[in-house]
């Protein structure tokens, strides 16, 4: 970190910088200048050291000069991060496409949508059985009967399962039926949340904080990355900004800065970042030819009758279009799309 | 809610919301005019019955004209909510300010601190047990033994406690310590968490989420009040902006807003609105005079030395000046501050 | 536009509205509810109509239900606008993408790089000669030097030159050596310019504001066309928010949210709409992937020594192999790149 | 400027910066850790110069240490600035009232306005004459004529006279009946005309613009006091964020953090900082509590025929109220407010 001492600071104050840089074992090095004197800290500079130096006489700023990450860090790590969910991989060349329903609603709806999408040639189903919703009366999800339904879709179609878990004390129940574990745009900072999914093992989906910036994002996998668990995705959902012809605005920039910054796959979701089916087809090729290896999209039969998102859901015939899109823009780009498994003989 | 159509939507299509308004036994309401026709839709027109007129045919836009709250709206309760907290009264005529550091840091910290903003004339001693750290390498507070020191903070000084609660499962063992339940910022949609501090009918202190809006904050009170906790304060503590001068926007404007939305009472949080000491007492100064019910304030005994928050912590001196020109704003508003209540006697 | 009523309006408030809508010439049509009135009003309702509505007595809120644009709207002029730039089209199938400097800087690095560019693929130069800057100290731009050298640059080349004009007294000027008048992001709603690019006929190249909704940046373009101009091209170059990692949000939603909603030409600024040179062909990518009709790139013959904007300017050998990329794209969504004109013979 | 360097950064990178320092007659100070270098140089860093050294081969970042701006610095004037207009002083301890309505209609209005609000208390008059507006179909006031009427307001009342001015060419003109020139939100970077009333050494009240930083409002001071104007007040007006509760968010940090950078008076306008006659009271006083040096607030005698901002301004009696207090929060800090000057002989 750098210690950017104020105009004014005296030789005392900065003798009594370097003074507690000594005692906390970190060396200081000085750059005097004719204006001002700055003062290079190496060592241990976590940010609760960062803090003890902010207030100290003369100090005017205290600039950290390393991210505050290293397990989700590119430099620490600089090939990408691939694995592998039920057959598929995810973080190599080829790209893939997770669809379905916001919510599971009947076993008709969510199993009728995994046939509908897998012949289309989505690679995993989404459905959420818990969901969050800003208001308490609101369909709150099926529950557990929704994941049960989720398996039955996976059993008939082969499409592993990818669903929201949103409190720690469920995430094991969760993981029984689930392939991915998502976490939530609203529980990006929910750190017992993280700690648990850390540990279970189970492939992730974090998805970005509605008004997070991508350090942030970043700091959020590291929690689940510190406690175990290598196998996440990160999910651009769109921001929150001032801008209200779309539900979000998709932060497009997101996906270089990511892929430069981090090793981990990078997924975007243009139903929530656009909260249109009119635009989803266009921001969805846009995340692909910005380099994304992933998309995950809301599909529903009956868009007009869904219990929850119908306005952002696309009906199966314009998804099966919009993957034929994404294949040809894939391809442009020196990619693929991840090649459909079999389906499951029965 | 107004179901405004298309400028091309024909006869056939207006029928069809009609006899769907009809089918959900709701009433429909037509005003055709020279452009196109809006249809008015009375009854119980919750936000999943709107989504279904959304996408039928012919439909531009769907407005809801009804908030989604009720419990906590000022419609449908005029007047002010008011509730004790082990001695004194919130929501009332006078000001309340809960004032103590960041984090809990050892015995001495607290102890000395509760007695310091007791003799300045807070009310109530804030403090973190359980902290939630955008880093995993940061310091997490001291957990249950925390919660302890608080106890004995209480017991010495006879503040009442505020301190935040981040998971359901831990919800009834913070209870057992604290008088008033903090839900942070990062967790307003964190929706178990809000059932079981419904549940809890223990005082709760809700932040607003840092990129929340005003009918996003009350619907999450809504949450709580509709489990059947009524005893709920709003914090406004800053949103995010792309202003980077402080850590945050202090929204004053939330202030009257809320006091015309809700009747619950509306404290803000300068500490973490500004982000820097040297703005804590003008944005205080501010908040009192736009009308808040109370100031939640961090203090530190050496903030150079604090674990956290450092930057933005008041020194008890400073916080005692501070306490007075609060009340003397406060006076000319026609206002006054809560009367302190009596050291123990041990 | 309809008036939203409060609960506790009363008839007389009710009729006082309908009243007024007849003083004026508007038909009201009202829309009574168990819980509330709603009144549709249907004539020309300016939004100062609109506001004389607002305040009176009962009234709650008042929603607009037509766009305030008609000459820049799709719904005034369903087919594309497309119009010709000294020998290319923009606004057709075809693609069209302008280059070259933030700054002219000296003959040499324009004359340079509108070679460089015209032989990677670009079909028009731009560079600034008169120069907004933050700093008054900063390099303001060559200003009328500056048109000239662009004059030469065109007569080596034979590229047509996009530049920006500033102030309403220098349309004319500007206009003497400019192919296309670029109005910057902080002119968007300098309404005297607007009002001054109207009358000139040229074709103009408006920025979206740095927080301007696309609503406002329409409202923009019709300033434009109603005085007479209708060769407009809309370009999104980034929005500011909390976001940090790039200087700017590119709003890529934008670009689907335009072509629906309006007829005009969109183009992309990669360029500035991420701020970093690293960051710029995944955006371009993106931008031509969701359907933009152009895009406008800084490419510098040695950006770190560009007097502005170098950071985010390519090189001359990047950008050649970026046209490529773009030209694959577009192929895969059905469209081409603009057959570049031949090199003129000097 | 502080230059960090790649962790990967060689010798040979390092030398070239210190190299290119001495060239252009700058000092570089190297500060060697385990992790990466960091140089220090000091001398006329100016943005271009910093540009200059980000595009070199191992750079990571150029941070800039000190401010752009020097006249508007409190570092460079630590004494308020305060000045005379017409009579009553700006900036000094006493708190300054600018009341009238959005524009000037007629001379009844603009006459009858001006004598309530200087009944009620107010030490000039506001009005505008030429608006910017979002429409081309808007009413975009009376021009001259609105000019005239407010001359004519002044006679009567003694009030002096503060008008909007929206083009370089029209300084002279509105210089001519304006005591102070305004320059609105959207022309804060409109450079030709900063520049314009910089040589015209009329004082100036400078709006923030929509999405300005604090310190793009000081670079827009800048300009003007370097242009030899050194009159300048600023004001506050909200800024755009995501909360559509209001119409602008009042940035109340604003007040503390330009008073500790600048010493040049802060104006607060609630009307257009909230968007809601219902919330300027309050934002008003919480303005003046924070600090400002004065308040910008709108008044009309009919504000449901007003042509423009009708929902954002208060009736006179409603004014009389507010500014009394105001008054009894600006003794409650120790001030006061101008004592306004004698109704004129007419």
């Amino acid at each position: 970190m750098l210690i950017i001492m104020n105009a004014q600071a005296n030789q005392k104050q900065i003798d009594a910088i370097v003074k507690r840089a000594d005692a906390l074992g970190l060396q200081a090095h000085l750059s005097q200048g004719a204006e001002r004197t700055v003062i290079g800290v190496i060592g241990d500079t976590r940010p609760v050291v960062r803090g003890q130096f902010q207030r100290m006489a003369g100090v005017r700023e205290v600039v950290p000069i390393t991210k505050p990450y290293k397990l989700a860090s590119r430099e620490f790590q600089p090939q990408d991060t691939a694995f592998s969910i039920d057959g598929f991989r995810v973080g190599g060349p080829q790209i893939v496409i997770i669809a379905g329903p916001c919510s599971v609603e009947s076993r008709s709806q969510i199993v009728e949508t995994a046939h509908a999408v897998r012949e289309a040639g989505a690679h995993a189903l989404r459905g959420g059985a818990f969901k969050p919703r800003t208001s308490p009366y609101s369909f709150q999800g099926l529950g557990v009967a929704g994941l049960e339904l989720l398996a039955e879709a996976r059993e008939e179609t082969g499409l592993p399962i990818v669903t929201e878990v949103m409190a720690p004390e469920k995430v094991e129940l969760v993981a029984q039926y689930a392939d991915v574990l998502q976490i939530g745009a609203r529980n990006m900072q929910n750190y017992p949340l993280l700690h648990a999914v850390g540990e279970s093992r189970h492939p992730v989906l974090l998805k970005r904080g509605l008004s997070s910036t991508l350090d942030e994002l970043l700091m959020s996998a590291e929690y689940i990355l510190s406690h175990g668990n290598r196998r996440v995705m990160l999910c651009e959902r769109g921001i929150r900004t001032y801008e209200t012809a779309t539900r979000n605005t998709t932060d497009i920039n997101a996906i270089p800065v990511l892929k430069s910054r981090t090793h981990l796959p990078v997924i975007l979701d243009p139903s929530h970042s656009t909260g249109h089916w009119e635009y989803v087809a266009a921001v969805a090729r846009a995340g692909v030819a910005a380099g994304a290896d992933g998309l995950i999209i809301e599909v529903h039969p009956d868009p007009a009758q869904a219990l929850s998102d119908g306005a952002q859901s696309l009906k199966p015939e314009r998804f099966a279009k919009l993957v034929q899109q994404i294949a040809a823009i894939a391809q442009a780009i020196g990619r693929g799309l991840v090649t459909p498994a079999p389906l499951p003989v029965m």
